[in-house]
């Protein structure tokens, strides 16, 4: 493995947050706040650490995907640990471990929070809270190339881009990486604009209206009131409703409108059943809502288009306590939890694709057990799934399963009761925020213990960066091998 | 599809169950009850009704793959529509639906019941509920094959037998299925002998034993008290606990151990995973027991590993409200409800070997994508595991967490709480018996509603049979095709 790439990478990284970091300090001195001041110092740490690695330009530039995936995995772990310290330094978070949790909640774009009071917090703090989510949304590596002259061929940017972008494989916008990447950011910062600006139509200041922003781009989910979503005017509820619905969209679709590809745009499968899962959920919520005799009482009909959109697209905006709903609506509230937004899109969970993908593959099965010597494909958007794609599509959806149970298992300990112990790793490991009960949308994560904080951390993280780049870091043979070679 | 051998057979099975139906009628003529009289009415009208499709043996014998699903999949549906007859034609079960939950809950050997008073019924139907544990354990169809010499040649009984076995795959003992058969047979007779023997010395009566024993072998469930088994002896529990565990071991080992094969059987290494499973169970859960203060006062040792062993081994017995333990403790037991016994045994739940396979599988898809161009294998036993055998292990629980959901969304209706919901479909789909709350030990099924039932009647036969049969019977391509053309 080739650890001086990896390491110069990581350089290149700090130097990137460094830079981030010095949007919260103009925010908090333009609201004349002195933790503004601890931005500043934390930017100058991370540059003058990142400095270190970048002076000597690796030689060997050899890059796989196994240095794509660890590359990834470190990345994601030191930004967030940098990104935690203002929160601690500046005491508004007093315990590191709070902080850490916060920061890869925003970074992942998950929306899970231990504040008990979040209006206490300063607006700089506010601010780089939910800008994360714009930065993770996305990814930053995917930044990274799309700023960057970085060394070496497209191969380190392919693995880079493969390992930190969602979904069971990624489709090249443009031959050239970096040409994908501006594209990527560059509709990313034109639909944030878009919602920025209606928001503010919609009656919000500009300062919560950009916080919003960041937060439905990256479909985070962390507000800068208590009451989330629940005060704001019934427009910016619409927009926000939209919003989410387009963030959720698989990024290869605008693309495609922008190129005028009209006819390809139109045959992507996967949004079709996005909004057929998305209809069918508000709609029959609406439904179970009216039967139960709550609708204009406690909800109303925009609170279940609005929830069923947060929730679907791993947002975790609420406009009202969906845990006070009926049995049927928080059932089905948790089930597209797991299902998610749609693969090339800043959602998480298990992604529509790889569902589709694993219905069809489920089917394939059916058909072959009958008739074991007929070769079939399976097909998506009329292309063939290779069989490699759907075997490693099965294998996720497994990984995943395990990584939920042990991660289940482990936080149980705290001995919360099983519907808030299932929704916690539920919200967290499908990046959404609030779960049900203790961990509901009038709740909070932070009575769990230490270690199921670094639990709900660790599946965070997973849920991101989907599994592998992860459990790459823990399989002994990644480290094996010597420097430079495979 | 060749439907004349389909009708024939299930023609063959009405036949076996009109014998089975005279047992209960015997247990109750003997205790002179007049129940006993309604069973060898329903005996006489299943022999009636099973003579016409058998009086005219098929000219066309081809049997396949497909026959053989759809074969197991009605015979199973048939075989419980008739067995439910007892129950309401006496009236000791007022609805169909009911009877034929319990009827189904006992064939699968799941053990869920709807009985609020299982004291009041009759001994001959008590024997009858219990009876249907033993005969579905191994399977009618199987026990079919080992005692009646049936027509054509062997692929009807391959195919019936892959149908109706629990596992990823069925290795034949022998190289006639027949032969196969009964040796299963012949060591799970022997096995519920000793079972029996044992329960009787440690002070049961022999009807009690009679029955316990049938819901151990079967791994089904169903007492004779609405106790369950917590007001046995000391000894009985310490019996019925190994023999639970006996009976989740793979078939095979016992087979090897017969034929002196010891260096194969000590091989397997689904056993040695099932028992590391088993006692970290167990001992965490004493642990958790222990920690919560629970120990001696409500709960003893033998508690702790009889509930893992009848959880694990999807038995469903209790000596004990485990639903009242900690939440560690109960997060344990639902995730070994999934887990389940070994393949080729009496037990349910997804199978041991089955998720062997899925996470060899997985750790294979880390290594291929890092190394993509290195053909790799998954091995078992040291075998080689097929990699359609892997691919459609991977589909199998894909299907079986997709059941799963569909069900939990459609019982969800009934508004009962969420772990109630979760637990209801996860005690029925893998074949235990009591969940949690609702329907845990101290509870029943008999509040769900009508659909709710029907889902759940689905999904006991769905775990039982390994999904597939049903999806075929739900699938129309199976009903396209000529007479005897596949």
């Amino acid at each position: 493995m080739n650890r001086s790439m990896i390491i110069y990478l990581i350089g290149c990284l700090l130097e990137v947050e460094a830079a981030l970091l010095l949007l919260p300090a103009l925010i908090g001195l333009g609201f004349q706040e002195r933790s503004a001041l601890i931005f500043l110092l934390v930017a100058a740490g991370a540059a003058l650490l990142g400095l270190l690695p970048i002076l000597r330009r690796p030689k060997n530039t050899s890059f796989y995907a196994r240095e794509g995936f660890v590359t990834t995995a470190l990345s994601w772990l030191l930004m967030s640990a940098v990104g935690a310290l203002p929160f601690r330094l500046s005491g508004q978070i007093p315990r590191y471990i709070d902080a850490l949790f916060e920061t890869v909640s925003g970074f992942t774009t998950t929306g899970a929070s231990i504040l008990t009071d979040i209006e206490s917090l300063d607006k700089c703090m506010l601010f780089w809270r939910s800008f994360s989510h714009w930065v993770g949304g996305m990814g930053v590596l995917v930044f990274m190339m799309a700023i960057l002259p970085l060394a070496g061929a497209g191969g380190q940017k392919l693995y880079l881009m493969r390992a930190e972008s969602p979904g069971p494989s990624v489709d090249k916008l443009s031959p050239k990486i970096q040409t994908t990447a501006t594209w990527l950011y560059g509709i990313y910062l034109g639909l944030t604009v878009m919602c920025f600006l209606l928001l503010c139509a919609g009656g919000m200041d500009w300062f919560t209206s950009m916080c919003m922003t960041f937060g439905a781009a990256g479909t985070g989910g962390f507000g800068v009131l208590g009451t989330s979503f629940a005060t704001y005017s019934y427009t910016c509820k619409v927009v926000c409703t939209v919003f989410m619905l387009l963030f959720g969209i698989n990024f290869n679709f605008y693309y495609l409108v922008i190129i005028r590809r009209f006819r390809d745009a139109i045959h992507m499968e996967e949004i079709w059943w996005y909004l057929a899962v998305y209809f069918f959920a508000a709609l029959t919520i609406l439904l179970n809502l009216g039967r139960a005799g709550m609708l204009g009482d406690t909800a109303h009909g925009i609170d279940a288009f609005f929830s069923v959109a947060s929730i679907m697209t791993t947002t975790g905006y609420a406009t009202v306590d969906f845990n006070l709903w009926p049995t049927y609506s928080r059932i089905i509230l948790v089930t597209i939890m797991f299902s998610g937004a749609c693969a090339g899109s800043t959602g998480g969970g298990i992604k529509i694709s790889r569902l589709i993908i694993a219905i069809k593959s489920v089917s394939k099965e059916l058909r072959r057990m009958v008739q074991p010597r007929t070769v079939r494909h399976v097909r998506l958007d009329g292309k063939k799934v290779e069989h490699a794609t759907a075997m490693n599509t099965l294998a996720y959806i497994v990984i995943f399963v395990m990584i939920y149970i042990v991660s289940l298992l482990l936080i149980s300990v705290d001995g919360f009761d099983t519907t808030t112990s299932f929704t916690a790793v539920a919200a967290t490991i499908n990046n959404i925020g609030p779960g049900l009960n203790v961990v509901g949308p009038a709740g909070n994560f932070s009575q769990f213990s230490v270690l199921s904080k670094l639990v709900l951390i660790f599946d965070m993280l997973a849920g991101r960066l989907e599994i592998w780049p992860l459990l790459f870091l823990f399989t002994p043979s990644t480290w094996k091998g010597q420097q430079g070679l495979r």
